[in-house]
């Protein structure tokens, strides 16, 4: 348990939402009733006044300098998730007259597959589905549509704990990554994708934004007749602000990208991220009462997914945990077991907490 | 200008994102570092945790207790803004076979016909364009299909300030109303309608959630195939969870509603609307310096429309306005001149410094 400035606060491991940085809701606490400068709350102020004018802009300027987003990319801000994403990609892009080539690693490219369906035709490039989603597929097993209209891929799978270490092999056309649960948490070369989208609520901020990247060319893929919303061009032309964008939302994921650049950027989170999951998957190799879901050489540095010796005893390390101040360690259905979600801004001293508490929970139940 | 209870406040007379209440803006900072006895900021809570699902029920029963919306309704709270509405509404409604009947009486309504368009046949019941949007059609000038699929009108034109003080006369199927700048300003009685929606950002809360109200037997209207983020089936059946929710907008339309039922529900609400417009009006009528955009019988409780007499004396009146610390009174460009948008959140005092400006304003100037 940790003891924020003021109140009380619990080792956060929820799959997202998720945990923030704390000096970042300090600032936004501080800063709620009114914006220096501005008398009134960012909750208030017009998405067409210079104050908020500013926040974007430098919430964009700070993504580019983050991950060196070209300036033949958009850095976008819009709204409904991944899942939104799931069908705006395909509406935009799907129009080459080729199939798309899906990759799935989990349930998120599941779903991501499903509406794609809806849009046009998809090869289903690999599943691992029988193998219950437990490693990636080897570069011989993608079946790649020469001239796709695009790849997709699911970077980190935030169920099943399953990661990426880098890009698929092989894929010579358009590639699409949903990275909403491992944006920013490792250095990212943009030049090697067409689009990226990335729900906020893990890595970037609060739930209600969602950060897409987009190549300028793919634009004119756009049908006519796309409704105005779900077209990009129209959010690209107006930089995220064609209606009212979700402002404040915006501003906390600014926020953390000046909380990111104060710490040390993307290659210092990376090494922070690789010694956090470190020592958990070090933990839950070391007897072989934990087991770990996901195959090693494929593990996420996000989302720590483990099982232990039986479902009673997994119920059980979630309950004391939870009465310990760990909260959120409950896997989901579909993989069951626990799951540690450790995002940038999940403190190591968190880690080292459960550590010891998985350690006494060995000793007392192994 | 006001003082808060630590720093400067300005009167914003924004017409969206807009002015909050005090009191509302004081709860989120005192709670954002953690909500009491849930030990993590509601930027961090779970969307699937008990403490967020007790805040969404919460906003969802007290919006029901406000306006008596029937069980028959649900109450969806989505992303995308009214914006995304204008294409989901056709999207899921507009599939009996026969024309949708749109009211066009200003900016907004307009911009709901460009994208009802593009998924099918649309009847433009009326539209005053040619007058400038100043007044409503009067009953005679609507041209409603027998049978039309829905109709829709604008209840509030933001923009033009033009509001109505009902529904339109003679309509006899689905009514669909966009709501978002007079939702819960005053009583509505929602089994009048199908559908209705509203963006948060005037009345209700901060941008980033939609209000959507929808009779469920339209649920049925829905076409197989639509996507899965588009269709309110999903969000219908989910209760608005099918995925992660904008959570602290929701959160903070919610302490709205509580502050709404605090301070007498909408009826109060309505109440104090018409007297801070009326006072506004009556010296917009006072000596014909001041004039008013809208016809008398449809002018907006909630944004008062007005012109002086040279576009010169409308830049000085906005410059001077805001160095006294008046905020946002410039108008929309379409329509020129001034705008003071008065939600059920402005600050009566802000009304009356108002008043107190402009006649002085006219004795400087007139």
């Amino acid at each position: 348990m940790t003891t924020g400035t003021q109140v009380h606060r619990v080792f956060n491991f929820s799959a997202g939402p998720a945990v923030m940085p704390e000096s970042v809701l300090e600032q936004m606490q501080r800063d709620l009733f009114a914006l220096p400068g501005v008398g009134m709350s960012v909750l208030e102020v017009s998405h067409r006044s210079k104050a908020f004018q500013a926040i974007i802009d430098q919430a964009v300027a700070d993504a580019r300098e983050l991950a060196g987003i070209p300036e033949n990319y958009h850095v976008l801000f819009l709204q409904g998730g991944a899942s939104t994403q799931f069908s705006m990609v395909p509406m935009n892009l799907h129009t080459t007259g080729m199939p798309a080539d899906y990759i799935v690693t989990g349930t998120w490219g599941k779903k991501a597959v499903k509406e794609a369906k809806r849009v046009g035709e998809v090869n289903v490039a690999a599943t691992l589905e029988a193998e219950n989603f437990k490693r990636l597929p080897r570069p011989e097993e993608l079946k790649l549509t020469r001239g796709a209209a695009y790849v997709h891929f699911t970077s980190n799978e935030t169920i099943q704990g399953v990661e990426w270490p880098g890009e698929p092999e092989g894929v010579e056309g358009t590639l699409v990554c949903d990275t909403s649960s491992d944006m920013f948490s490792r250095p990212i070369d943009v030049t090697k994708y067409g689009l990226i989208y990335a729900g906020a609520q893990k890595n970037l901020g609060p739930a209600g934004v969602t950060l897409v990247i987009l190549r300028d060319d793919l634009l004119l893929r756009s049908p006519e007749g796309l409704a105005t919303m779900f077209n990009y061009n129209t959010h690209a032309k107006e930089k995220s602000l064609y209606n009212t964008p979700p402002c404040f939302a915006i501003y906390a994921v600014g926020l953390v990208f000046q909380w990111l650049k104060a710490h040390g950027g993307l290659a210092a989170m990376e090494a922070t991220n690789q010694r956090k999951a470190g020592k958990l998957y070090a933990e839950i190799d070391r007897t072989g009462f934990f087991r770990g879901h996901a195959a090693k050489e494929c593990r996420s540095l996000m989302n720590v997914t483990f099982r232990l010796p039986s479902e009673e005893l997994e119920e059980k390390f979630v309950k004391e945990a939870k009465a310990a101040g760990f909260d959120g360690l409950k896997g989901h259905r579909s993989v069951g077991g626990l799951r540690a979600s450790i995002y940038n801004a999940f403190p190591e001293a968190g880690v080292d907490a459960l550590l010891e508490f998985m350690r006494e929970f060995e000793r007392t139940n192994g």
